[in-house]
């Protein structure tokens, strides 16, 4: 058997729209074993209903490519989702930034300082990618555009210089969040009591619903204001400290917590 | 008198538009006196027709501005003017991402290895800085911006972590070049032998019609072959090898280079 553990990604840092990620200490762990025929996938009860057991399974597509590609063919798959991640919360492994550029992923890894953590907020109700990208324009003003090269350019700089003070200006973006806010109930409220709370900025992960606010200290504190303010509101929220998390998949010893490769 | 050196800047760097800009080794000097009365600007002989001599002048405007701020006035002044910067070729005066935030400069200051230097094309036909603002459209498709925001964030990242393999592709811009490239004759030929010749990306300085290359070895020669490559054009080109310069506006001891203040 086969052990491979995953960490959750939040992409689109603020202005960085469609091209800074970072990793979260929060994983799923793929457990994937031949057997004799067949295809056998299982899943956590709570991910009934939302993601595929049979062919259509995204993990079961991405093995099978690499089957394709080394050219085996297993008699039959077991494939174990151990997933720790919430689902279609926008939350999927330290920070990249990164861009396709005919075909070849071209990146740079930003080693972030170990004082920054994020504080994760994960609200009870879903909004599905694809709602989430219906929404956007097709065109956007060119000063919306430049806004954001301007942020996204002094985000990534501030990020690998330590120079924190410039990431509540940093993290602002035009492109996606204004108009995927009205998806998120209470949005100018939560975003000022998190400027309120001298926190770094505060943007939507990936296509959203959740949250993620970085800090540089209080971290306690923060959480216990954040949950309480929260508190007030009909949606449930869910709030957590997370570590970035400083490697990508790994590969785990069979049977164990080890970690064989990385 | 005070004489202050100024660096030529090139803005829009790639996809850095209206964002990432860098100093470059060559200066203009301004020497200014307070003379009994009124206002004499003295400037060289090549930049008649370009630069006003009157109460519109540029540094006259600046000067007054901060006279105005400290509360002093001047019986009269004489201002001299040399000028080193080509005018209106899209070259004025360490690389800097900047941003204007709520009427604050948010900057972070790049140091850029010292083998890196620029190849600085300029060609004797001007380019107003009005008429390349003008052709720009006042919207543009959502794909090009993300394309923009994830070079320049690649571009910035790669800069500062010295992975110049990236350059090449982080470079590359949608939001005005492709808009721009029509003022400047033969632009894809001249691209095309840029890369050819293995430098690290080229970009329109500015609003143009300079075109700055990154260099990271082979300077002389590839000067060498590309005045040999540009002279074959109706346009005549001026081609010059450049370091990034360190340090911003400098004032100078009077009537001596020595720097007084950086």
């Amino acid at each position: 058997m086969i052990r491979v553990k995953v960490p959750a990604t939040s992409a689109n840092i603020g202005a960085g729209f469609d091209c800074l990620g970072i990793a979260l200490d929060l994983y799923n762990i793929i457990e994937a074993e031949e057997i004799e025929s067949g295809l056998k996938i299982t899943i956590p009860e709570s991910d009934k209903g939302y993601i595929e057991t049979d062919e259509r399974n995204l993990v079961f597509i991405s093995m099978k490519r690499l089957f394709d590609e080394v050219g085996y063919r297993p008699k039959g798959l077991h494939i174990n989702l151990i997933n720790n991640i919430p689902i279609t919360r926008g939350l999927i492994g330290g920070m990249t930034v990164a861009c396709i550029v005919e075909g070849e992923v071209k990146y740079v890894r930003i080693d972030l300082p170990d004082y920054i953590k994020l504080l994760v907020m994960v609200p009870d109700f879903q909004l599905p990618t694809s709602e989430a990208r219906a929404i956007l324009p097709q065109n956007v003003p060119m000063q919306d555009a430049v806004f954001n090269i301007s942020r996204a350019a002094l985000l990534t700089a501030s990020l690998i210089t330590g120079r924190l003070d410039n990431l509540p200006a940093a993290v602002d973006d035009r492109l996606h969040q204004p108009y995927r806010k009205g998806l998120i109930p209470h949005w100018d409220e939560i975003m000022s009591k998190m400027a309120e709370l001298g926190t770094k900025g505060t943007f939507l992960s990936g296509a959203g619903p959740t949250l993620i606010t970085i800090m540089d200290k209080d971290y306690d504190n923060i959480r216990a204001e954040t949950c309480k303010f929260l508190a007030a509101f009909e949606q449930h929220w869910d709030v957590y400290i997370m570590d970035v998390c400083r490697y990508g998949a790994e590969l785990l010893a069979q049977g164990k917590g080890e970690i064989v490769c990385r």
